[in-house]
């Protein structure tokens, strides 16, 4: 017989009645039913009934064995009593008798329990991930994340894309955010980058030639943690192809995640129409350029209704250049109570409020209620609710400023109030493309022109769309927003060296500049550079999404705590001296 | 019809004659043939003929072009003329008459051309990376390694284990090689490190009851450049099991290695025996634990016959202790300007000479020629014959001292001499296990016992048998050797936190260091770790094989010079100043 296991703890069934079987698992609970020990033993593939009486030659071992032991027992398979059977698990028509046991490896007091449904904190899950990952929850989500990208690899190959590894010793790229470091021993006073995407790796494939390049690779941004970033280390299916349009891309990456999504979204309903929608209406309608379209609720602009009205506060708010006042219509939402409770939801997202008016129905006739209506008048009030499309019942928010003021809470609200209104279909994913990203950003403080996406990407029009306003100029920049996330990101991109430098010159670098910051790409594009594109998927993400999870540290299985440490393994530590002297660096301390 | 390609260049035959198609790709040569200008047209699926004559109404534009532009063209398909089909190649039957032409990315005067097989210094290959992968050697390289890789995932998954990541940015851990650090921004003073391999997360994994788990894992040790070895980050095949012993592992990775080999081997034989060979017999028999098993000579112990004998080096030498007299025999080597050669080539290897023997017919009797037969006289020589199992026409190799100072070179000898002699099987894959290494070995300078492969293998015997002499202690440590290269690493690990203990403080370590260096597996071996063990493979290497490669920057897509630099994307460089200041770092120049 093997060492530690004729069979896993998923195996057997009635059909082993009689045999002596081997199994070593963990002891998930044990039971006492005087006399007679009955114990769960776990392992990888599920869970045996096995239990010692006072026949069994080791009871006395038995005895001592407690929760998360490591044990490898010999016994009998038998029958369990027809009562006694437990149809959940695979084995539960028998029992194993336990002749002989062997403790591989005993534990200690539990810091936390594997069997049942306590909750720990954080850091003590984290501390201790060994025994969280034992846990059925974790389990099932690192799982799900292994055969998500599985399925993903295999279908990008059946695709025609081809797998290949890109440096993640390399230089640094001050594009985006912030560079993890790595200091070179042998070329003292330089370091290397850890690669933030392998963006301008995947162009220089491009430029040799690959055609379709993927990559399931490991990205690194220095960032301040969040729910649903991780601080150090994060994966994305990478992806490029040359000679392709954005339609290309967008037609190479749906099957590929709408299949997956199916696969593994657990019966949840799976859209397969990914609309298209403008960077620009996808913030007018939905206040963000990753709307969570599970809510079909889309605001509108009623500037024009407030423009001169009785209602003074919108009124002088539009006498100032960029303001605007947005609806958001609320269908089945006209009661006071209601109103009231979404504006309170306003106040506490930071905004003063938000006005409203709501439809009822007045002796046999449609009235407006609300402050709003009775200062701008019947007039306007149903010009807004013709173009709202709104009727009795229902109700309409508005939120004025500048947009960039009160999008962000809007946004929120759009969807709040299409829950509580039940217009939200919890149990689907919704998709949409977003498209025609502007190219470039003023910062509001500096007045600086800058990159508002990705440096690489084409802009449309090429090198005359440069010669005019550069806010004006829109990308072949696309994001795919799955239900409130950006699950992909992608451009097509620049690969014509003078529209290149000319996009960078706008944006305050020179020639010299973007041969010294990107010099692989800017001398690639010297020899015969193809057009090409690709794009981006989040994988942590699609799988916080498949798995249901709003953190990002149920989905990966040694996760780093929000501030950037592994407590388990002791992350960061201290260097060694000598450490420092090869690298030829020192410290700064506080008081230096 | 499509933006820039109808049919790429490796599709077009017979059947598509009379059709308007359009293709994209690269000028990979131009031969102009007084007024008819052909073109071979190259893309990454294969090359198209297209041609232009003074019909065409782009000839004009078509006569510009240079070799590596991207150009897209539109034309028709026309067959070829019998004599000038090229049946190498499945367009060969047609070619494309150009009747329009679009220059998708120009090319500036190549530095390194693709067409053609020059040769070019690295550095200026490495630096024009995305030429040098357009060149055919490099680009079946890249795609072997890529279609290897999918193939070890593919069949790792089927045998049942589950792939999972592991951190990138994780704790320094002070075994082995150098660790690559990375500066902690929010923990000012403290430091990450690239993991060398994920040995620690992959026990960890199995203390969390994964049982099966694989990575193709990027490693990263800071050491010093070799051809076989890159100076930044490689690839393994990491596995480990649970409730296995050695036999499992050996039983679960030849399968898939031993397959993978057959499929890209090239028709190479592929060995199915993987005997299993003692490290101590490895390093008698071939003088080295990574034997190339492609030649069947195997050395052998001769010092009885030198002892007390005529040779007085040999007889002295063996007066000290830790001397043996090794031979090769060398079966077809007998004659004298055989040897000679042989004694160069050691001496060349910094050995003083090999002494040797050879054995010819002279007056129908077997004679014994050389220095030293007649020094030792005909009786030893003869028992040497009889112990080597040589005869008439065959010779035999002498190496005398301390093992370690010879086995170096006996090794190439011993390759060399079966090379020579024709006992050489080039193409053919030669696996053998290693096994029973030594837990410990002895610094020969500071006499300090250090662990001489992995510190966190278990020890045959246990607990027990690190009460002995530690040099004698044989670890469950095991090598897969290759055709020369150490393939595979692996162990049955240490689960026993008393073993380990024992284990380390024998190395020097106290349970603190060890608690404090190693604090997640510490920690986790109080919980019911279960036993395991594993191996990783180096794929790298493993595809150097493939590839019939000695240098693996051939089988990396954008590898590091060996001076750790990255030439083209201009890796390590001078960090800027505020990147140290939010660091906290400083770096000591040379002066300081």
């Amino acid at each position: 017989m093997h060492r530690y296991r004729s069979h896993t703890c998923a195996e057997l069934t009635r059909a082993h009645v009689g045999q002596t079987v081997r199994l070593a698992g963990w002891v998930h609970r044990v039971r006492d039913h005087g006399g007679v020990l009955f114990i769960d033993l776990r392992d990888h593939y599920g869970i045996t009934q096995i239990l010692a009486d006072a026949d069994s030659p080791v009871f006395g071992e038995v005895e001592k064995v407690r929760a998360e032991w490591c044990i490898r027992i010999d016994g009998e398979v038998k029958a369990r009593d027809d009562e006694l059977i437990n149809p959940k698990i695979p084995t539960g028509e028998i029992e194993v008798y336990i002749r002989d046991i062997e403790v591989l490896g005993p534990a200690a007091e539990l810091p936390l329990q594997v069997f049942g449904d306590h909750e720990y904190p954080e850091e003590t899950r984290l501390r201790y991930r060994y025994l969280d990952l034992r846990r059925e929850g974790l389990k099932r989500n690192i799982l799900l994340r292994s055969n998500v990208i599985r399925d993903l690899r295999e279908r990008m190959w059946q695709a025609g894309f081809t797998e290949y590894q890109t440096p993640i010793i390399t230089a640094s790229s001050p594009e985006g955010a912030r560079d993890f470091l790595v200091p070179s021993r042998l070329h003292r006073g330089k370091f290397y980058a850890l690669p933030q995407a392998p963006q301008q790796f995947k162009q220089l494939i491009m430029v040799a030639g690959y055609d379709r390049y993927f990559q399931i690779a490991p990205c690194f941004r220095d960032e301040d943690p969040r729910a649903d970033r991780s601080p150090t280390d994060f994966y994305q299916l990478d992806m490029e192809m040359s000679f392709v349009t954005q339609e290309d891309v967008f037609a190479a990456i749906q099957p590929v995640l709408q299949a997956s999504f199916e696969r593994f979204g657990g019966g949840r309903k799976v859209d397969s129409a990914w609309p298209r929608i403008r960077y620009a209406d996808a913030m007018k309608w939905y206040g963000t350029d990753k709307p969570d379209l599970r809510c079909p609720i889309k605001m509108a602009d009623v500037s024009e209704h407030f423009r001169g009205s009785g209602f003074a506060i919108f009124a002088r708010l539009l006498e100032q250049e960029g303001t605007e006042i947005r609806a958001i219509p609320a269908q089945g939402g006209g009661s006071r109570a209601f109103c009231d409770r979404m504006n309170a939801f306003a106040q506490k997202e930071g905004l003063p409020g938000m006005g409203y008016i709501f439809w009822r129905e007045k002796d046999g006739e449609l009235e407006a209620a609300g402050p709003i209506a009775r200062n701008i008048g019947p007039e306007r009030t149903e010009a807004i609710r013709r173009q709202l499309g709104l009727g009795k019942g229902d109700a309409a928010f508005f939120l004025g400023g500048k947009p960039e003021a009160f999008e962000r809470v809007a946004a929120k609200a759009r969807v709040e109030i299409g829950r509580e209104l039940g217009h939200f279909e919890e149990d689907r994913f919704a998709f949409a493309w977003i498209v025609d990203f502007p190219m470039y950003e003023k910062d509001p403080e500096t007045g600086k022109i800058d990159f508002s996406h990705n440096p690489f990407s084409m802009p449309q029009g090429g090198l005359e769309a440069l010669e005019g306003d550069p806010l004006e100029v829109i990308g072949q920049q696309y994001d795919l927003a799955c239900n409130g996330y950006e699950l992909v990101s992608g451009a097509i991109r620049n690969h014509d060296r003078e529209i290149m430098f000319r996009a960078f010159e706008i944006a305050g670098y020179t020639r010299e500049e973007v041969e010294r910051r990107f010099p692989g790409l800017a001398a690639a594009f010297r020899y015969g550079p193809p057009p090409h594109g690709g794009c981006a998927v989040g994988i942590d993400r699609m799988v916080m999404l498949l798995a249901d999870e709003i953190n990002i540290r149920e989905v990966i299985m040694f996760p780093m705590n929000q501030r950037a440490e592994d407590l388990m393994m002791g992350a960061p530590s201290e260097p060694t001296n000598e450490q420092l002297r090869e690298l030829g660096i020192r410290i700064i301390r506080e008081e230096d």
